[in-house]
């Protein structure tokens, strides 16, 4: 008999509530936002819960799957035909409300209908079966495609893009150019030619043909898991270890005690020795920083935040000692900040050197906008596919919905809502919830707690997927169509897990 | 009115042949291979000119593109709507007969009818729309996925994947697990924890934390243009230039001279000598190689050969010394050569430990057998999205093609067929084609011209879209459906390209 596990006890399915309705949370619903499943047709009204997790037939494929693909990091097996908007379904029939969205990389929902009829678009089709080497044969359309596409969203002041596959690729690449660009300064500008020493070094990996330069990145900083991107990947040790690293430096991120408002002069003065690091390793560090590469919120770290002066200081830093300035957006961007790139909420006196892109963008890359980021020659940013157009078609079809729906205001708004509730659980559960924050920062809001990987893993008890980051995060991830009747699930859900 | 450029001089359309047509060629094929176009309805009969290349419609678009992506190495504009199997078509309405094949990554051509399916099949929408983070969130039919398709041509001796994106992160993360395993075996073992010094130390790019080891590589190899993959990546200095490299070893890789039968003795004592010097860096190297990473072919450096001798020594070298081999089958892989993996010439007396694989493939990864290759904690090899599920269901469908039709099989007759042709071309114009290579492995062959880039620029007059590799390369790179009517074309426009 199918049997479902609460609270460590096993009771037979029939004695459990299979749905997690919450009538009263749905009752307070105002209309401030947009009313229940108002975007799509075809979500459950709530999480559905039907076997433990993993339940029988789960387990069943997770067992042949081992065999041959690691399944030690699986958190849950799907059924992506079965799951719809912001619901997970897995093999054994359970429906879980989704606040982690694919490590926060899908944007509008499962089976998005406008992304169906993308993906079934002949331009689609096309695409999948006839992939370019798009540096050296792109297709008649490809312009129009970035400019309908990727460069509709371009961040202010930016209007090129060198596109990738993941976020990794895209700032490596991105370092790439750092360097490039900066050793073209060095030299004494586009025209001056490589020296023979520098040709030969090149070849044997050694300076001066193999620049001695740095990128500079932030402690708890996560930017990708290859090698180039791994040595400013600053997160945790598993991340790390063994790993070859280059000798770059790394300056101490902010670390905001919260609430804000009762720590506003400590605070203040962390971002200002922060800065303060971040100029002397600029000035002094044995292997110079090209460019210092800063996520707008540091996710996988920890969700640690800085406030817009620290970033506009930043950038002036930057400025005066002519080192370029990337940010990050791979998981902020898009939309679930409230702003379509988080960034956007800093008022920057001029814009990053470059933003880098990726997860709910489902492609990759990095915008610029000064020529000199180019190259002074072709085929030194190269590779064979240089990113996808059919994962570039689908970014404009996120656009599109994106933008015909309002998303990035919505977020704006059901995230409001979402952290006024969840400020008051803190003050309830001042033990459990701590150092909430996101504030201001659409859906995108995590706080601590003393058993975080307890909470994760009850949480789908209680039909909800959930993700951490750092140490003791619970980060909230939901896509940009997470509405206020899924905060209430989500709400009532938190409460729940904390006093059970 | 409407032009075109042969030879230098501009003519009016009207009085340019514009079909290539080969009769007396044709009329020569027998029928030890397939006939003509017998695979998939729909090519041309051969190569249709109907502009220069640019044409007046490329050049729009080519100027409107530029301005927001980088159109320097531009090869030539591609409508791919209109192409069809072994024909590249531009958006003026040229066909060129395409031996380059988009960087050797197109395996069953251009609109494939059967890929088609697969694309609109309801199993790649969803993959297209609801892409999972594979370590985390893998599908339901995820295994199945995997053992009808990339598993199901797993080298022999190795049955497990690691996916990826591309040939550069296949790499990378092959580098990742040789590094863990070396250090886990250093350790004592899957068991022994980390100690506090490697955990902070791993934390600031330093060592123990992360390693002091290298991988080796070839002079003259490719490998990929990220930091890691850069750093064992041979080829030339526009690869390499600027971009920080590891302190990692190279090994000279034997430069064989031809024709092989007329050089025995001086090609045995190359491979030896590199051989010895694998050795010797293996033993000596102040970074301590943990792998040896191989081109079967070298691709990109050039088309440089080496004996089935050569590879079976370097596996029996490296096991002697507990070093890993990673064959990089990247280009070589896929069937061009005439087996679906090229180390399948070799007849190794055991499998590589690694062989990792991307282009024609369309998706990416590294194949291994032995598990203390999978690191000893989840997470340590891990990111985001994995690989991705719609390329791999693609890949599916290629394998499924591939064997239906005996593609590997065909590619390995009509090469021997194409070899001996350009043998009697070579004989004819001694000067033109040197050092011709590749014999028995499919069409995976080359050869050295003295005006090499004029070659590949006079090809598209003559209807073929050709690539070059190394400094004096012309390398042959069809795709898995060119037969020996197309060899037939090729080889009367390699003659008028020589002789014109």
């Amino acid at each position: 008999m199918a049997a479902i596990r609460v609270g460590g006890a096993i009771r037979p399915l029939s004695s459990v509530p299979t749905r997690i309705a919450l009538s009263s949370a749905k009752q307070s619903a105002v209309s401030s936002v947009r009313m229940a499943s108002s975007f799509y047709s075809g979500e459950p009204e709530g999480p559905v819960l039907k076997t433990e997790i993993p339940g029988p037939k789960s387990k069943e494929v997770i067992a042949k799957l081992d065999k041959v693909f690691d399944t030690r990091s699986l958190n849950m097996l799907a059924d992506y035909t079965q799951s719809t908007g912001n619901y997970i379904v897995d093999p054994d029939g359970n429906k879980l409300l989704d606040v982690y969205a694919q490590i926060a990389s899908i944007p509008i929902g499962y089976n998005n209908p406008a992304l169906k009829k993308v993906a079934e678009s002949p331009e689609m089709v096309s695409s999948i079966i006839n992939r370019p080497a798009l540096g050296n044969f792109p297709s008649h359309d490809w312009a129009e495609i970035l400019e309908t596409g990727i460069l509709k969203v371009a961040p202010p002041g930016l209007n090129q893009v060198f596109t990738a596959m993941a976020g990794s690729d895209a700032n490596e690449t991105a370092y790439k150019a750092a360097f490039m660009w900066r050793r073209q300064k060095e030299r004494g500008g586009p025209a001056v030619e490589f020296t023979e020493e520098e040709l030969e070094s090149s070849m044997n990996n050694q300076s001066p043909g193999a620049s001695q330069l740095s990128i500079l990145s932030f402690k708890t900083a996560f930017h990708g898991r290859l090698f180039g991107s791994l040595s400013t990947t600053r997160s945790k040790p598993i991340h790390k270890m063994d790993i070859p690293a280059f000798d770059w430096p790394q300056a101490t991120f902010p670390q905001l005690k919260y609430p804000l408002e009762e720590h506003a002069e400590e605070n203040a003065k962390a971002e200002a020795d922060s800065l303060a690091e971040v100029e002397h390793l600029i000035k002094n560090y044995h292997v110079p920083p090209c460019a210092v590469i800063v996520e707008p919120i540091q996710s996988e770290g920890g969700d640690n935040h800085a406030s817009p002066d620290f970033f506009r200081k930043l950038r002036e830093i930057t400025k005066k000692h002519e080192v370029l300035l990337i940010v990050d957006e791979v998981q902020t961007g898009v939309g679930a900040t409230g702003k379509f790139w988080a960034h956007e909420h800093w008022d920057l006196p001029s814009p990053p050197d470059m933003v880098t892109f990726s997860k709910k963008a489902q492609t990759a890359g990095y915008y610029f906008g000064d020529p000199s980021l180019r190259p002074n020659k072709p085929y030194r940013q190269f590779n064979t596919w240089m990113g996808d157009p059919a994962r570039a078609l689908l970014f404009r079809g996120i656009i599109d919905e994106v933008q015909r729906l309002g998303l990035v205001e919505h977020t704006a708004k059901v995230g409001e809502y979402l952290y006024g509730k969840l400020e008051a659980l803190a003050s309830k559960y001042p033990g459990q919830i701590q150092n909430l924050r996101g504030k201001g920062q659409g859906t995108f809001i995590a706080f601590d707690n003393p058993n975080r990987d307890e909470f994760l893993k009850k949480a789908k008890k209680f039909g909800i997927n959930i993700g951490g980051s750092g140490t003791s995060a619970v980060r909230l991830r939901p896509m940009l169509i997470f509405e206020q009747q899924h905060a209430d699930i989500l709400l009532a859900a938190v409460e729940k897990i904390i006093s059970s």
